[in-house]
């Protein structure tokens, strides 16, 4: 697959030019979300070194000599139960190695320091990777579009399908979302799937539990899936029966400020301008103290990455980079909404990849 | 619930007993399934602090005031963004305050060192909790029992249901098995659903493809359901349509050594003479290279913990743990069977919570 080469090839080297700033000669890579961004390998045990002169070496157990020789034929693998011990072993004495200091435990780093040769050290790095991960190749940008496609479409058919109905459990949905979602070809859920009804949807955290819908109830759905190792993010709120003033009246309010969060997103706005675009409409209709979360985060390999768009955020965003947008609000009792979509950052207006009716929808 | 207070407060004063051992005055607490384990908090994000005078304080953020309340009334809760940091600063003076140095990476150490005051030391300490976890009360057993009964429910369905068969895809299976775990009371699957058809069955750590189920297929399906906290964990083997002489050769050797597995899983056991027990059975029969991964391993609130019946395992096997028995063999390009119950030791033969057929079912 010479073009999933060259674009691993093309990481490393972002990687490689990165290495002298952090002054270190070779980067232990052990978070297997960083090994398969920068090599392509997907196993569950695994390590990758790449050197300053781009040289690389990628090790992992037995059990995936032949996944190994597939998915990564453009570097030198070594079968080994301890990867990163039996990579670090093998470098030259002298040399300054990198490990993720966010991502290795303290045990572990003991075990790393036992496994160097003499004289050399391991220094702490922190952000280098993620911050390549940031911006979004034309590929990543495909599937990431096509994982948020796949998702619409499977809450597209649990509508039309009547699976969101009063009498029906919170549980029951997901189940039915999930499903959908599986089918569909995700390999998991991104996250347990919320759907939180009634005095449920004042909960932003609630997960899908026994409640039964009822007619006029609110019901949030939040969902995504996970698929070829990307995700996909997305929320709509949905009445039931009929729709009180009330629920009227925040809905009302939070796609207002959806809609002007993502009017605000676009390349070299400050992140914090974001979240505030969206933060002032709800403080404005009154319901600012029960926004009680920030506005929006990245997704790609994980699904809450960098960037994030909150009141504390820092920097600007950037184009070909991915941000939701999901303002909410959380009435105490009485009940909540919130509508997130997922965008691309473009030169001109964001694209929503989310694409799906965001006018209250009653069913 | 005064019961579940009684259960976390015995934890935590067996831990504070070790604490002494350790040479700690208190054990920062940081791994969430062992918060959740102590405490009975089951939030995403939280601290907790034990004294060897068995006072305690539980850290979280302002998202679950509420739900700290409800599950743990029986600790002082303190509300923060940075839980760990803010339990720290409130350590007296001269105290040694140990962490889990299997969980806090590098980075997060440095932050939570910053966080002391004065002369408070911070001490690595390693596998004093999960030592703990390992022997199961009885309300664990019962919650471990229900899920596994519930999944074998699942498998149940799916067969009578008539969804394994020759022309459907390894990938909807899987998701009718997650759709029926889910509508039994899942909040998620324990891993990645398994159904390896045909030569996808020679690998022992395949998920579920694109494959279509063909006559003469072996098929694997490897399944566990999240619930409540605990995960459960089983593997069955089935034939489509008509068994080969090889596929009945390799499942006859592999519920053999299953069985002589179970046989062995008595208490007082060398964790090592389990595993040779399954595995002398697949050596005789010839297949001994083709036993690639261990026998067995504990099950809880993760689905893989301690105890491990392995070649390098160490130790002898206790009364009321969880054991895992999954002997297989896998010949690529040809097909692999494997057959896994999971145990609860007893004083007596073990009992199996996974209760379900393991002669050969052709389907």
């Amino acid at each position: 697959m010479p073009l999933a080469d060259t674009r691993f090839a093309t990481r490393r080297r972002k990687l490689a030019s990165q290495l002298a700033a952090q002054r270190v000669d070779e980067m232990l890579v052990t978070n297997l979300i960083h090994i398969r961004y920068l090599s392509g390998f997907s196993g569950s045990n695994a390590a990758l070194k790449v050197a300053k002169d781009l040289s690389a070496s990628i090790s992992t157990d037995g059990r995936y000599l032949t996944q190994v020789a597939a998915e990564v034929p453009d570097i030198e693998a070594v079968i080994a139960r301890q990867c990163a011990q039996e990579l670090l072993a093998r470098v030259p004495e002298g040399r300054r190695v990198g490990f993720e200091a966010d991502y290795v435990s303290v045990a572990e780093l003991e075990r790393l320091q036992e496994a160097c040769p003499d004289n050399v050290t391991l220094v702490p790095v922190t952000g280098v990777i993620e911050q390549l991960r940031l911006t979004k190749d034309p590929v990543e940008l495909q599937l990431l579009t096509e994982a948020a496609d796949l998702a619409s479409q499977a809450l597209t058919g649990l509508v039309e399908a009547g699976e969101i109905a009063a009498g029906r459990t919170e549980r029951e949905i997901a189940a039915d979302l999930e499903f959908r979602m599986r089918t569909l070809g995700a390999e998991r859920p991104s996250f347990d799937t919320i759907v939180a009804s009634g005095p449920n949807s004042a909960m932003p955290h609630y997960g899908a539990g026994e409640r039964t819908l009822a007619d006029g109830d609110l019901v949030t759905v939040d969902f995504g899936m996970h698929r070829l190792g990307f995700n996909s993010d997305m929320t709509r709120t949905f009445v039931i029966g009929h729709a009180t003033d009330f629920a009227r009246e925040i809905y009302d309010a939070v796609l207002r400020a959806q809609l002007a969060g993502v009017a605000a997103a676009t390349p070299g706005t400050a992140l914090q301008d974001v979240d505030k675009a969206a933060r002032d409409v709800i403080e404005e209709a009154g319901f600012g103290e029960y926004f009680v979360h920030s506005t929006g985060h990245g997704v790609g390999l994980e699904v809450h990455e960098s960037p994030y768009a909150a009141t504390t955020g820092t920097g600007t965003l950037e184009e070909n980079t991915l941000l939701t947008i999901e303002p909410g609000i959380y009435v105490p009792g009485k009940g909540g909404v919130r509508i997130e979509d997922t965008l691309i950052i473009t030169a001109g207006e964001p694209e929503i990849i989310t694409r799906w009716e965001k006018e209250l929808t009653i069913i």
